[in-house]
């Protein structure tokens, strides 16, 4: 539907970067053309292979072009160019095609002109899942995360007049003035303290004390923050994954809805690719799997049992001895809900009807496989 | 009312500035004044503009006496002048004013008397919201964080004590009375380590591995006191902003007062100023709204729906498909409880005829929308 | 009982400090013999008022001996010399009146000797009442925290072998032996960076590079750990607190024992001495407080009220406009519970029987107050 | 069953090492190899005492070569030689048996070959009971980590090309490729600040300035996401240990299978070994204790009392007065079950008849030791 008909061949792969995802070439480009650039910036080594690593360059600048081609054309013909073309991803792939060559026609040296192939880096974003869970921590707690920032700026604003007015006079080089100043303040306040500009006279040092102590209260409450809104929205992240695998697994279908949202609570999704093993016999088993989706083969001896949509598996290893009885693994793409060893107890306590359920499963099971 | 007939253009402006909030000539006043006093101190731009850079600071010190002075006969005139004289506000409110006039009358150089324009940085403070909250887990928590803080300075004093006896024969310069060891103390505590100033002998290396460590701790303990507070005023501060609104949308009236205690927990609230818009058609939706106050308008296909307090909207997005249909702008000064979507379905899950008159109304408004 | 009847004016005072206590003479004694100490090390100081130093530093001495003969006397009279010997405090009581002599008599030179003076300070440290708290912490999280400190261990040890290997060569000054790269490890995993000893070939950076990013790893378990162990110590302590004090109050005494407990979580319990202030007219209300212990006063246009144990007050703040309409002061010591606004509407909704109570006592107050 | 006939003495021994614990000498042979190691590299004390530190150093590599031997020989004999040799402690056993000698057979100095040693003390590593508990953090909250890591990487990539393009001019020793501005964005980013490589441009330094309030964000992320996962883990680790031991307590076997689990919430398990002092007489009691297994033994005045698995004691301190009236001491190797003051009374609050076993208990105890 999106092959051009003049590149037969490469039509899978136009489909897959239009598709707005990251491919398995986008990613070997942005790593090749990255540690191109940081050699470029080597002097022997440049020196001794300037030709290749200028070809990888330029190679890595043409694919990045041709992806950033395909995706407008895609996205015009889906009528979102305009979309595109200002969303993050759009900004990042018309730098990443269009800086280095601008910058080289504006008459920039070359070895300057690469350095913007930076921005290629920032590709790989949207691709990092767990990004977007930081970002909206940050949103949903920008509120206070401001307002440490305004403490911050206002006592590197304090301190920097009060150095500068009691150091002066001593290191006129150092503390010349109030933006020299603020170097000395933000290192300082951040803890890092390079040791190039240090207060030397006995109130500038009190002063210095003073900031560093900021330092640790300043980190302290970003630390607060950012660890307050990560347990929430870690719980949040997880409820959301979990909800609708839930209302798949018959199992939980007797329980009214306000159980079906305790139990949630307990789960964790994992998805996993076809042909992983997921229990090994022998090992220590400390939690029992649901299968939402997808199929798991069970090896036993002599004979092999599929097991499909809404069974579950792993129990046994949680109600008698603790060592898993056979290796499982995934016959396709699957999405499995796993209940930890604490949580079963606990749902078990709550609701004996499910505990006799897998009582009895887990008892015909064990009689079937003697 | 107290409005000078002298003055009548500024009649407005005065009762802003009466009125104790940071009005919006003060904030420039402020950031022109702060970027000025720190022009002043940089001598090569100094010398080119010091014209205009004096002109200038005149200028916000006049802007800053003029504020006082309004603030003085508006509190004097509501009989509230000590009240005012004595708060926060007001002690910054004079230091502003006077702090730099009265430095220059006693002498001071010109360009050390406008450094006591830092106190013009601090009339900020009291318009950032976020600081009440971060005052309350630092009074809440200040008990433990006192203890932590006396922790902090016994191990500077006894690592002061040990590291003088161990270097002054070897480092004299560095070491050689106790306050210039403490200055090493704070500085390695904190984990800033400067270099300016490091034992070399073998025992005062120890010591100080000590302090390191015994950094890490005190960074520890109080991070962990304040991430303890700070999670518990969040909460706390969220409560109290959605109780009010709470009661004013009849959807939750049904509850009984102990399931609106459970609810307020689950809402947000959002305040929005008019012609905001609340939600893009197309984009994903994660939570609904309710309309504590204010109004907001439905962009539908060929009309357009108001909706008044009481109301909600943005249910559709998480009863069926996950996109908005709609775009929703507020149409004045609006006041927005947010359910998220992980609350909404424990919500429905506990109270099934609220999921059945939103269910109601959904279907409503999609027959209605055909 | 205790007093020696040679010396009857010290008579209450030899009580006060067989008692336990840090006396207020002690906590003089101890500021003042710390400062002396810190005096005598700052020379042209000490040159300048020897005669006041030593003269001072003799008198703190002499007092902390008599501290230490008065509460051993008192020990051994009660039988428990042993006990308080080898206890924390009495070692401490030994070694700040016995280390400074004996070195003396030992021939160290007065300088040195006085150093000893630093055991002076721990005598504040059973004082501390938030240190009890932190101990808790410390010992209940005392296996992970060890766990870290292996990890920290180790991974000093293998940087310094891998440092050692790589930089002995180029810096054999600095990395030349183990024990060298050891220094070079812990300032840098504690991200504490003196920059003294840098490593300065690329695979050495390579390792600190890692051992840098270990530092924040280390850094981020510690505080993690002694979050976590901080939040439930916190909950504790607060518990405990309130327990019994909310068993006097007879308006708790309606609810049954499960909701007694959950009371207790809700309230927060303070000692005030007598003539404070608690709530001042005029001001915001955000709780309401219930006497456990003690009176009060309420200052009312015209009359006094005396509340006395069991009564509450503070309530009209949060059931009608957020002002405090009277003056309430201690009258003696007294202890107080202290509720929320956020617990108080939970507290309302959950008993609704309480609430009725709480409104019909505002009401008659208001009318009696009209 | 494993002990070689020709070596009848070592049999008990070669049967514990062989069971893959670390027994004390191999503690021992670690702490005296890795103390030799280093001491090797300190040049005084080698030149001294080389004969010593060499037949040490032999010695323990003669240990660890014997114990890799007994067993691979114990693994091949029950059939599991390459779960042994590919597992973390058989690779670390191989190691330390092996690296040693197979770099002195190779021709590298002794003094270089003996650094191998440093593996030898990865041998302690599963001996450390938390750091499996640590593992399971970093696994399962290895989603986030590895977000922050890559924000982390981009951070320092971005911060190095920009430095690069700013220094490299007026700083071409530090700045002069982008791999060495990496050295000084890794610094710079955790804080550490070394110094040794410092941006001195205006704009270099404003750089350098997001680069470390960055850093603060980085180390806020990484404390949140540990502290979160951590707080998980400590909460799910108590409850397995103690799950089986509350079903053994005949004092809970009353309860229901949903009260249990909230039991087994309040309880925390402690191992003791024999002969160890559990309550002091006349300390203050916060807590009670249930026998899971083993014998205590009371001593009361004039007679002692054995209390056997399933007993409980300790509570008289909770009810009554707060001092402990005995000594209690285990017999023999103990599990017991302690249960908080803040616990008991909100167990006590919610199960009557438990609040009555324990009060008639207690009284019987009383009137019995009157």
């Amino acid at each position: 539907m999106s092959s051009p008909p003049v590149l037969p061949t490469l039509s899978p792969f136009v489909t897959a970067t239009a598709g707005r995802n990251m491919t398995r070439p986008a990613y070997v480009a942005v790593t090749c053309g990255v540690l191109m650039m940081v050699l470029l910036t080597t002097d022997p080594l440049y020196a001794a292979m300037h030709g290749v690593i200028n070809a990888l360059l330029w190679a890595c600048l043409a694919f990045f072009v041709f992806e950033w081609l395909v995706r407008l054309r895609h996205a015009a013909r889906t009528g979102r160019q305009w979309a595109y073309t200002f969303s993050f991803r759009g900004i990042v792939d018309a730098a990443s095609a269009l800086a280095v060559p601008i910058a080289l026609a504006a008459g920039v040296s070359s070895r300057s002109a690469w350095l913007l192939g930076m921005f290629w880096v920032l590709k790989v974003v949207p691709g990092v899942r767990g990004l977007r869970q930081l970002r909206r921590v940050l949103v949903q707690e920008s509120g206070p995360l401001l307002s440490v920032l305004v403490i911050f700026l206002m006592v590197i604003f304090l301190a920097s007049v009060a150095e500068f007015f009691l150091e002066r006079d001593v290191q006129p080089a150092s503390f010349g003035s109030i933006p020299a100043a603020f170097w000395w303040a933000v290192t300082t306040l951040t803890t890092t303290g390079y040791g190039d500009v240090v207060p030397i006279t006995p109130l500038g040092r009190l002063v210095a004390a003073g900031v560093m102590i900021c330092g640790l209260g300043v980190f302290g409450l970003w630390t607060g923050i950012l660890a307050t809104g990560f347990a929430a929205e870690t719980r949040r992240d997880n409820f959301l994954r979990t909800w609708e695998s839930v209302s798949k697994v018959p199992f939980f279908a007797k329980l009214g809805p306000a159980a079906i949202a305790d139990v949630t609570h307990m789960l964790r999704t994992i998805d996993l690719p076809a042909r992983t093993t997921i229990i090994r016999k022998g090992q220590a088993g400390d939690c029992m799997y649901f299968i939402a989706s997808g199929e798991v083969e069970v090896d036993l001896p002599g004979k092999t049992v599929v097991l499909a949509e809404g069974a579950f598996f792993g129990e046994m290893a949680l109600l008698g001895n603790n060592l898993r009885s056979a290796d499982i693994t995934t016959k396709r793409v699957s999405r499995l809900l796993v209940l930890d060893l604490v949580d079963f107890r606990l749902l078990m306590a709550r609701h004996p009807d499910l505990a006799e359920t897998i009582d009895t499963e887990a008892k015909r099971r064990a009689l079937e496989n003697k």
